[in-house]
């Protein structure tokens, strides 16, 4: 064959792949890699949404669950919640079109992210067992009841159908079914796990799991909804040239100065000015005439120019003592701590990290229990890949009273919960089970780990105090009435009074400061 | 604010997500996670395609690689090959279009898999460094030079300029060029290795590096090109209900036995009946009109026949000579061996499993040094979470006369190849440097790995056994003129004769058979 030919016969197989195929095909990539985990992401990706719109809106949230085994292997998954419900025009593409969502393009710390999580249940259920996904929703005016497939090959809904009824209660919220492929286990990757762990770090939801093992209430702790983080703007230093270029081609602003202060977080006037005078553009330019050099010179002065850190209102971490209330709900220690770090920045992302410990009291004293959360989300599968596993390793444990194997997590009656929360958590795939190992992010979580530590280490050590001292005196006590009695008897004092004087004494010498 | 306002509300917010997008800002899914690796992620999904459009047009492949920091942390590489070229109508999708691309519905071994890679290098380029990538190529008629950017948010291609020129001389082939901010470092997970790995497993290619450390040229160990691997049909155990939905409707078949026996592979007219009759669906019933509740009695039909495994001219394993003299390409070791598993299935994929092994030599004595492929491709990152590395771990590497903490990698001075090759490879995510853990894969691994182990363990006991009468030999060898003048003294015989049946009695003693 001539080479033109065999370059022909290569062309005419070139073609565009759909996002829906590929990760149809792909379907490990987002946590559909065995049954077991499957039916947990099924089941995830519902309840994960849920809570977000439910809070988005500013509605305390009630999430019913049902997982029903329908055949072997085979599993019916209902999701319930109380949010705002989602307008009828949309409901085909929230499930029918992968990469389609709210979230993507928002600088705001949200458990949504990519706009692949619940396409990629409906895209395993109509897999897995060829159904379409049942979807029920009301804004308070009618109910809208939908039948939602995929076009595989062209990444495109299909409505199987469509229904509307009265609504006289005027309920609001979204209800969805599926039927998935699934095996349900119990344990530290079960569904059970994932929906206790949950609700630890969302105390204000009530969430009701009707399961195979029967029915578990978790009852609203507070009435108080979490803070709802604010969006924010890109800041300057985490932003590359490629990005820049685009928003310099789209922005609304009319010149240089009004994009660098109004497209962008923390440049004031005088910022960008010097940023100007630095790239060596006229503020007054209109930034779609920034050509290349100059808007690569831009790029490296906004990269020059000192910024204050971007704003930090974009993020709702725990806090200290809802955290470590959430950890009495799922354990039962002996003493917590917990630590919140102030907020830092990694790629020009805000990013906060917090830390809390239980120890002793009815934990495993062989090994560590480890509780990772991103956005409040708990995170149950590739613990090993996870920067918080591998900044929990690098910490001396053993500085602060623990054992640790070497380079291993402490071997010790000890939980170790760990809350990432950023406007863009960095997901090594789209499971969204493990954070990428970011120095900055790896920092921070250290520190908040050894601050942590040292809190629980004063414990410890008043702790071991106390009962050494305890025992010390149990000893004592064993023996001052022989003691007494001999001093009566030598002294030929009273035996009774020298008892109580040497109870007081040993009282006195094994106390704790 | 009414619950139906913040509906409304969420739902302004939600619109659909470039794939380009997706990836720019995941760009860390795609192996740019951080300067280093980046580059040689930049350099690989070149030289990979150059590789494999070059073998399946039949041509024994040069490559010529550059690799020039033009500023700080700023590298331009360019890879050309003397392949086939392509046509220029697709040189924009090729390089300006992500998922796009020839292999992804084809089964068969190939270096190329997602219509990604490429068009990745392409997006990291443009966003770091704002520049467009160059392609030249021709299939021996004009030569075209095209400069291709990507519409991140319409993932489309910009054809930047594009110019024809004569091709007196009928050169073929693709140079590409691109700039990328990265880091170029020394090690094991460098340009370098990658290449000198690449080169270890495909002897008939040369390949030029002119990098930061100077040139290095790998040249043909061979002229003849490995096995050409043929496309397959998917076989019917391996098709989920969802793909077999969408193959009936899309189907050139007129009737049920047709659509079995044309569309799948190993489907004979008797086993195609079988199937209709389980099903109880009509044999001459037309694809087309085959409705749900027939599709699921198919589907599950189909899985109950027995049917032979796929064929396996769609893989091109290296084999056990190639493979040894790879390794002593890179390594200067005692003694190699080499096992070549037969073929294998994991959800319908035919899949086949290679372990060469080195031993002793320069090999560094406390550490295992792993080398992992795919499709002829190495795999440099991500270690950890392959299964390769788990299967490693899980031989009892003891038993084979091998040192080996608990739970880890022998060490020993040894050198593992695995080489993995299948149809479709299930990566653990886009940046294709873990292969995921499916039993069946683990399983076939482990066996070739024990299998290569039991030879080495043959070796090494043998050399040990040389090496103990070697060392008895020379302690004897040290005494024996001693003993010889006092027997003669004793016995009054020559001592040159007992001194030379003493050497003989030696010799014969401690001769290993």
């Amino acid at each position: 064959m001539e080479v033109t030919d065999i370059a022909e016969k290569l062309a005419k197989d070139m073609k565009e792949i759909s996002i829906a195929e590929f990760f149809e095909k792909n379907r490990h990539f987002l946590g559909y890699e065995n049954p077991t985990r499957s039916l947990l992401t099924a089941v995830k990706e519902a309840v994960d949404n849920a809570l977000e719109f439910t809070c988005q809106a500013g509605i305390l949230p009630t999430i019913k669950i049902k997982l029903k085994e329908v055949e072997e292997d085979r599993y019916r998954i209902v999701v319930e919640d109380n949010g705002p419900g989602m307008l009828p025009e949309k409901v085909p593409y929230a499930f029918g079109k992968v990469l389609y969502g709210s979230a993507f393009h928002k600088l705001r710390q949200s458990r949504s992210l990519f706009g692949i999580g619940m396409k990629g249940a409906c895209l395993y259920a109509q897999l897995t067992t060829g159904k379409p996904i049942k979807v029920t929703t009301s804004t308070g005016k009618k109910i809208h009841n939908f039948e939602i497939m995929i076009d595989v090959a062209k990444n495109e809904p299909i409505i199987v159908s469509h229904t509307e009824e009265e609504n006289p209660s005027k309920w609001h919220g979204l209800k969805v079914e599926y039927e998935v492929v699934g095996r349900y286990v119990k344990g530290d990757t079960s569904v059970q796990e994932y929906i206790k762990r949950t609700a630890m770090v969302n105390p204000f939801a009530e969430i009701i799991f009707d399961g195979p093992e029967g029915k578990m209430v978790f009852k609203r702790a507070t009435e108080k909804l979490p803070y709802q983080p604010t969006e924010i703007k890109p800041h300057p230093y985490g932003v590359q040239l490629g990005v820049l270029r685009r928003m310099l081609s789209t922005t609304k602003a009319r010149n240089i100065i009004g994009f660098l202060t109004k497209d962008f977080c923390r440049v004031g006037r005088n910022s960008a000015i010097k940023i100007c005078k630095l790239a060596k553009i006229a503020a007054t330019k209109n930034p779609k005439e920034v050509d290349k050099d100059e808007s690569e010179r831009l790029y490296k002065a906004m990269q020059m120019v000192k910024l204050a850190s971007p704003p930090t209102n974009c993020l709702s971490p725990i806090g200290q003592e809802a955290l470590i209330l959430g950890l009495k709900k799922g354990l039962k220690a002996e003493h917590y701590v917990a630590v919140t770090r102030p907020p830092s920045v990694y790629s020009g992302f805000p990013f906060q990290v917090e830390v809390a410990l239980a120890y002793g009291g009815e934990l495993p004293p062989e090994n560590a229990i480890i509780l990772r959360f991103a956005n409040r989300i708990p995170l149950l599968y590739n613990q090993g890949d996870c920067v918080i596993t591998k900044a929990i390793k690098d910490v001396d444990w053993r500085r602060y009273g623990f054992s640790q194997p070497s380079d291993g997590l402490p071997a010790s009656p000890l939980a170790i919960l760990v809350h990432f929360v950023s406007v863009w958590v960095p997901f090594m795939s789209e499971g969204k089970q493990a954070i990428a190992n970011y120095p900055e992010i790896f920092k921070e979580i250290k520190l908040a780990l050894q601050d942590a530590g040292r809190q629980m280490a004063k414990y410890i050590r008043k702790i071991r105090k106390i009962r050494e001292s305890e025992l010390r005196r149990s000893i004592f006590e064993r023996y001052i009435p022989v003691v007494a009695q001999s001093v009566a008897k030598l002294t030929n004092k009273s035996e009774k009074e020298i008892l109580s004087k040497l109870e007081e004494f040993i009282k006195r010498k094994t106390k704790v400061v």
